[in-house]
């Protein structure tokens, strides 16, 4: 909003305001984007971006404006490997100590369904958030929806079992670079069934008779989530929860674990 | 916004603009009001509300003002009965041809649950329509979820069968009263099964096997409430849509079945 | 869900409710398409599509699979001039009389500060609404945000008013093609003025002083853009909205105009 | 969702996920409940709420009912001051370690318009967190909306300057009682001006002239607040974020002050 040097009225109309600002900037901006894809190379999608800095006690105001130039210098490519240029960047820039960028966009995987081989797109809702201090910390956070059946109703009743769709989300730290593919595979792979957009007949019973084999508890769904996060050498933190859209009430069970791996 | 009768110079240049507004208004205002309820006679809840009028293209702006101060007048008693009295003043006071007023809120009933008869809370979004030109056309609307469990997923597994939570959204005009509770009543009887805050284990397992005996296709549905709506006399229009939040994708599947009673 | 032809037990048992269905089929599905951009001939964004078609009476259920594997067929490019194609498969593949497509998606523009000169882009929110019966009828949607500044309150001041985002929402049906950008300018021409992602301190001034010169209540807004589209030939029907999130107040000033042109 | 001592199969099939769980429960239930007001006593409201508690290892699922049955019993007077009794009661139900509460509700305050002395209800949302370990944690969260006029815009121009809604949120932390009242007063006098529902012409005049004579960016807002709640001896911790609904942007200024006040 508001450089500093040229308004001296103003500031210095306020200059007894000694409060230190964590976290100055913009928020909610909308932006395309491109991100790294695994198997693609690269995917457009469109981001939801907050961007903030640090303003000690003796700066009345941050440059809003300088945030969006940046966004613009480095829209075409944004990774886990450039998060720490464009953070330094926002540092200098805008003389300040600390950054820190949230990004929230849409990201498609081409799934196969289990039988029909038919190939669709699944949508995953990922996030990274970035912070840079002296070093810099950085976090990728994904949503992966799951089928979970209910292993006391199977337990309970000759033949159904109510069952659901879930979001599962998980968040980790760690060194080196983790692929978006990998996380929602684990999650995928730790739920009653793993979701698709198209399925045709055959596939349908797949997933009825999948789920049904493999009843989990929004607790299960977790807990097998965590125990892969564990042991996966790179990751140094991470969160799983998992909120199941219960098909016999109008509210969610949820579960989390949160774990820090270093030591 | 905008007295006419005051400020001669901004709207006399643009006297110009030739235009008939259909509604000038508010919209959003979040506001406590009182309801009828069928068992308790009264139930507190919290309404967002959106009210307008016509304006006529010989008028720059409507009094925003004055739509507030007849909501202050009448929130402690809001219903399809007198509806028509807010309209009413609402076109005196802005002197207007036509009037509208929007409101949703949350409705609660208590529940038994089947087997237990342990009792809770269930929400569900109500919404009132109201427009008066010549005469008055009100439009009740209500959301009920229950449980679907889909016919072909049953018939092609041995045990399971995929089941989720849907969204019966219906909305009918009608002579005389109508009870929200009724209108509940139709969409939870016309499932697979209905959903419940609170449900012991012995709940849980009759409503599996409740589901589980009566699978039906969102197009089920709402053609059982449609029927239903059909053979209400004091129903001269109705809509009935079923959103199913399907366990096995990450979208929905969804029918919707509108019909005038009249002749 | 459901095919009917090998599933007989289900579907002959519920033969009985004779109950058209108007709209059957997927909610929801989020995906990547290629849309059509004036300057850049194309643009990559992702879309949310509710895809429906009639279902008789005397077919139980609609096959939801077939719509995303029509999805798949034309995500490459979706627009106004193939979306009569699509329609069209959807009334083939699904043995239909009628068929419904609805997408939503951001899309974004260029723009360039009015003092600076600086470039950024901008997001709109777009929507495209095609129904096929015996002839096809499609609605195109944009939401865009400007600023609005209170004549009533510039009135009674000595030197402020109060102004605030508002949000301009046109849809229009028409002849032959219409250009999403060209919705945008004549939203954009009039407001107060129009909103920009990045502006510099000159910038700033710019957009004060004209907002501050060019006063309108949110029911001029919606006349000035009234006006517009009456005159463009290729418009047969079109509906303005404006709602103001107005500083002064928790809830929105609104206003709406909806037309025919066709005679 | 899951009794552990009947369903022996399940839970011994699983045992060997040695995972503790930090928080299992239930999320997203809407119930009507009652809180204290500082001027009427007592306050109906509807809430939407989440309950949790840990689980460690050895326990496959916690009792998803018993949540619903500890909030019937409390939801007729839910305050600061009975959360200890409720979080506690969780613990013993549900055998648990910790437990967690998180209460999010609409809260409403009758204003009196600056001039016209008119009155209005406005609305705030609020939220309660409650954790016990072996001590108990509670925050307290408000919502205020209010005016935010430009420094920066208005030393630039010869008469206006953009302002617009912010959303003012305050956390605290705190000993004894603190009233949602007294938050809302600290964040509506640090503002360029209040926000009202209702406002007469001079009114209006009022808050526009208020408004301009008090230019403040997002930051002094923040610092302001901050000031204020730092001298107050029974506040903890706070934290103090305002978001600006930008009216020459699409997007947000932020700024957001943290500080612990133990020592």
């Amino acid at each position: 909003m508001a450089p500093k040097k040229l308004i001296i009225d103003v500031q210095s109309s306020r200059n007894n305001r000694k409060v230190d600002i964590n976290k100055a900037g913009v928020k909610g901006i909308k932006y395309p984007i491109i991100v790294l894809d695994k198997k693609n190379k690269t995917q457009h999608t469109i981001a939801t971006i907050n961007m903030y800095v640090d303003l000690p006690c003796q700066f009345k105001g941050t440059h809003m404006s300088r945030f969006i130039e940046i966004l613009n210098r480095y829209r075409q490519g944004i990774n886990v490997k450039n998060l720490f240029t464009i953070l330094n960047e926002m540092k200098k820039k805008l003389n300040a100590k600390s950054a820190h960028i949230e990004i929230e966009f849409p990201y498609f995987i081409e799934k196969t369904a289990p039988v029909s081989k038919a190939k669709s797109l699944m949508e995953y809702t990922c996030r990274l958030w970035g912070s840079l201090y002296d070093r810099v910390d950085i976090t990728l956070g994904v949503e992966v929806p799951v089928t979970t059946l209910c292993p006391c109703s199977k337990e309970m009743s000759a033949k159904g079992a109510h069952n659901q769709r879930g979001i599962v989300s998980i968040k980790i730290r760690f060194t080196g670079l983790f692929w978006i593919e990998d996380v929602i595979k684990i999650a995928e792979k730790s739920a009653s069934c793993e979701v698709y957009s198209l399925l045709k007949r055959p596939d349908e019973k797949h997933v009825t008779d999948k789920a049904y084999n493999n009843p989990m508890f929004v607790e299960d769904v977790v807990r097998t989530i965590a125990k892969k996060l564990q042991k996966n050498a790179k990751i140094t933190w991470f969160s799983v929860e998992s909120e199941n859209l219960e098909s016999i009430h109008n509210h969610s069970a949820y579960a989390l674990v949160e774990k820090s791996l270093c030591n």
